[in-house]
């Protein structure tokens, strides 16, 4: 025990942020002791109601409280008939950005892995095909990272798509290869949209 | 609103962390959503119950819940009639981390600064003067940081002190100057402690 049992357990619950190391999570909890308590409540209060709350999207996957996401309930999207899939919530985030593409998403939460055992089943590959099935549906934009277990994915995805009357397409051009969607800026990512190639 | 309100919250509250920009709180909101509810569950109590339980040692003012910190409170500390005076609790730990000093330790919570409307009432100076009155304490060891504010606070206390029957030094050799006391290894601290000079 460094401090007393409580300040010790702060500090080292602090420590299952990603890249909180022992000496920030020190300094974390220093600083909200000393000037930040208000914060620090607010934090607690909206950590302990999300992880508790916060699910997924019943069409799309990506993180939310509520039954649909913000995006797959909103009358305002101009091009609800095509999907993007994505690998993450934050490739979500990462489009949106952009601006520039106005349908809906597919958040697969991961990518094919078999030795991690993770399947179609984990990506949610069945709901993904629901949608497919739906004549509102009429394209599929596949936007998994471009790494190789994100074009697997792509092409797993595409092939089952391609059971359906979907126009399908993988961004191409601009996202550098093997980087994470997430860190690309948004104009190249308008490019990968424009520059898509049909599969 | 870029997901659901509950999770824009989430990542709008992990900024109030230390050097947590937008990207690494919503990296962090999403870790922990994904794929650690427990640890964030466990990391929202922790806040929770810190924030609103956490005060200052009755005796060095370091944080702590209960009326006197675990070193304070100690029977094993074999040099309790020293008194080491620091700015903050890190500096407790990164002494203590040394294991070569067996005193008892004032934590100022900061340093003299007029501008800033940080005098001696701020710092607990009285307290630590009721410290000095006693019988029991024989010694006090200035170790504020060695910066301008630092030495300005070591040279303000050591006056005080003098009215008192125990010798004062402040830690000298090693620490590098201009530097922050809490980020020394302790090697040079056990330099720092022994070369200390009499004031
Ligand atoms: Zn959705
Ligand atoms: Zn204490």
């Amino acid at each position: 025990m460094k401090f007393s049992p409580l300040v010790d357990e702060l500090i080292e619950s602090l420590r299952c942020l990603p890249g909180v190391g022992p000496k920030s999570a020190q300094r974390m909890a220093f600083q909200l002791l000393e000037r930040n308590r208000k914060a620090g409540q607010k934090l607690a209060n909206a950590l302990e109601r999300s992880m508790s709350e916060v699910g997924h999207c019943q069409a799309c996957r990506t993180f939310t409280e509520q039954e649909l996401c913000p995006i797959c309930s909103s009358p305002k999207r101009g091009n609800a008939g095509v999907i993007c899939v994505v690998e993450t919530p934050a490739d979500v985030l990462a489009i949106e950005a952009g601006g520039h593409f106005m349908g809906r998403y597919f958040v697969l939460l991961g990518h094919l892995s078999p030795l991690d055992g993770v399947g179609p089943d984990e990506l949610g590959l069945e709901l993904l095909e629901q949608h497919l099935s739906s004549e509102d549906v009429t394209e599929l934009i596949l936007a998994t990272n471009p790494t190789v277990e994100g074009d697997a994915t792509a092409h797993f995805i595409a092939d089952i798509a391609r059971r359906h009357n979907v126009v399908i397409s993988r961004i191409a051009h601009g996202v550098p290869v093997g980087g994470e969607l997430e860190y690309v800026d948004s104009t190249t990512l308008a490019l990968s949209f424009n520059g898509r190639i049909p599969l």
